[in-house]
């Protein structure tokens, strides 16, 4: 694809300064609006493309799509279509948006074609059928690992084996814009005798990426890594909503639940491995080596910064942390791989989330508990605020964006506000 | 609905002994054969009847049904409908099934709606979307306790205080009958230097059952114990295999994940909780005293013979297993009460197991670790066989039924044969 070979790239479509969705980027999404029903489209500046107005003006005449495939509330029936379709239909978008070409720009249907960003609704992008979180940042493991296990042996032994993973929630998984409510359960705090109830006290926000999957397994079949990327559609940011002292309490033997599957966030444009292909980066040095089914051939790392922003009911937004997505000891593939070793099979849609993605340094700590390292230190906010954990009213966004020699390809955001407990 | 007022109803249809789908039971499944699409049936003996072809009758003709809403391959559209109406198709069916109600019987249509069992191919009876395991046998959890932690302090605190429970693979449910390919894994012995990788050398199968949803709710809502059966459509058996080497290694600290989500086998009929109410009974004497979103105002348990079979290929099954759902000492009113306390919304088809039913006694232990003790005694078979755990070739099959004043309902069974690792 021409995004990846040459960077002077531009587009008749007026783009704003910093924009995320440039003509390098060009990631799918599904919205509606008040006169138009859900459908897909890729965004670009400060407008979407809909691709089914594209379409049904002949703009994909010979590429054979199934009737309406653009004209659906979900991405998985375009992604099962394969990355070869999905491929050729952003290119031919590409060129559509270039400054020289004057097929779509001087075309009648350019006004129906072009819809304005600020006026549309974003929907969830796919149907996920599973949700995997992993565990993937050793900063982030290695943080909580201080906190409530042993400070001198912070990482537990499996930790540098294999990409420790959890099934999630997938029903409560949300895009961009849906308020959560906080959420009630038992907790015990170690100065109660017996637990209480009421809504969340330590209520977390975990900074973290997902990659969403474009193609089936059946059971027993396995994906290595040097194929794992084929099985990848795209990328979203991701918050998996915390409740700390709900997790806490509940989460021995068998893993966190009711303190996780309140809500998730994610941001609703899917950006496409062949977008981020410019910034793809080596991960940190795995020592000891792992077992061959998770040894790499290349790189499967991506230098993409993220961001975290508090912003209290009518305050300013403060970011409180800056990190990322390549600081991941465990990248995709091997996740992937880790996955499906044993058998277990995958479907158009999964979502398989990287865990909370923190850095070396304390500002880029991807949660509150981290950053107030468990409520001990108050994390200072604009108009002399100060935060532990998420308060109601707050609201927290998460960005992220990749930038190199002048290409930028960004995720947009997402962002959550917490409203009190029903 | 008559069959808990009236225990003498007899049914045209030949009925061999011991049948677990008498008149009294009619259960729901998805079902095809070599001339028939996937559909929607009722069992009844040796036979299904095929709602599809009774609609086509004229049947159903006063329900102002959704066309073809019988010609589908899950369930999950009829549930949805709610119970209101799934209640009046059922009833409608027992009555047509009626020794004295010739409307069927003597009707030209009846070898048509009649299919034979032999003949049918059953299928997964729901699209699952999310899939919850719980750990709600007292028994069950303090023998891993015991084997694993501190024998003296066999149940963590917070057992009884909450039902345990975390999220599971829905992908890799599947219907009784599919085989089970034996998973490869990272385990660690405690004589093992560094993890080794293949083949897990502990296959396990666990005894459990699961209910199905039938209502959804909405993200921030909460469903007390009160309403918790309007919620529930109906049960199946549930065997969660898994692979004890592998998850010993990787479920700290969030839990199980490949040495559970290669395949988990389910029973194809679904039996309604109306099917079940005779046959509810007072579960275990909760102490201390739960909180109050747990307490329950009825009886929430079922008195439901469960069995466990293990036949080596080439020879007789042995029944190595024999347990009773009432042992479960969290019931399934309080398991959906705490899942959705929080806020988690819940949707049709979603499946909560219950974890593994283990009795007080030795022979009602629900899995291959508890019976074989961690594989220090080794189970007996027919044929001079023994086991410690599932070798390949084995086929494993969980039965359950519930038998009270001459009145049978069975859930038949989930089989399932293990495969050698491909």
């Amino acid at each position: 694809m021409s995004d990846s070979s040459n960077n002077t790239l531009s587009t008749w479509v007026e783009m704003p300064n910093h924009s995320d969705f440039t003509i390098y980027n060009l990631p799918f999404g599904v919205f509606k609006n008040k006169k138009l029903s859900p459908r897909i489209g890729i965004a670009i500046g400060d407008k979407i493309v809909d691709l089914s107005v594209l379409d049904q003006e002949g703009f994909f005449s010979t590429f054979f799509l199934p009737e309406g495939i653009f004209l659906k509330d979900s991405l998985n029936d375009l992604i099962a279509l394969g990355k070869t379709q999905t491929r050729k239909i952003r290119e031919r978008v590409q060129q559509l948006l270039l400054a020289d070409n004057e097929e779509l720009r001087d075309h009648s249907a350019r006004g129906k074609v072009m819809v304005n960003r600020k006026e549309a609704e974003m929907l969830l992008p796919v149907k996920i059928g599973d949700y995997t979180d992993f565990y993937s940042s050793i900063e982030h493991a290695t943080n909580v690992g201080k906190m409530f296990r042993d400070p001198e042996n912070a990482l537990l032994p499996n930790w540098k084996h294999l990409p420790v993973g959890y099934h999630g929630r997938a029903s409560s998984i949300v895009v961009s814009g849906t308020p959560i409510y906080r959420p009630k359960g038992q907790f015990k705090d170690p100065n109660m005798d017996k637990p209480g109830f009421g809504p969340s006290r330590r209520l977390d926000f975990e900074l973290e990426m997902a990659f969403i999957t474009g193609r089936q397994t059946k059971l027993g079949d396995a994906v290595s890594t040097a194929d794992a990327e084929e099985y990848i559609f795209g990328m979203v940011l991701f918050n998996d909503w915390s409740a700390r002292d709900i997790q806490a309490w509940e989460y021995v033997p068998l893993g966190p639940f009711l303190g996780k599957n309140f809500g998730s966030s994610i941001s609703p444009w899917v950006v496409t491995l062949e977008a981020l292909e410019p910034f793809r980066v080596a991960g940190p040095t795995q020592e000891p080596e792992v077992l061959d089914y998770l040894k790499c051939e290349q790189n499967h790392s991506f230098d993409i910064n993220l961001e975290v922003y508090i912003q209290p009911e009518g305050k300013k937004a403060t970011k409180v942390c800056q990190s990322n997505f390549s600081y991941m000891y465990w990248n995709i593939a091997q996740q992937l791989a880790h996955h499906t070793v044993n058998g277990c099979n995958i479907n158009v849609g999964d979502m398989m989330a990287s865990g909370t993605i923190s850095g070396a340094t304390e500002d880029s700590y991807g949660s509150m508990l981290e950053l107030s390292w468990k409520g001990t230190r108050p994390v200072k906010l604009e108009d002399g605020e100060e935060r532990k954990f998420i308060e109601d009213g707050d609201t927290v966004t998460l960005k992220g964006f990749a930038e190199k020699d002048g290409i930028r390809v960004g995720f947009g955001e997402v962002s959550g506000k917490i409203l009190p407990s029903k």
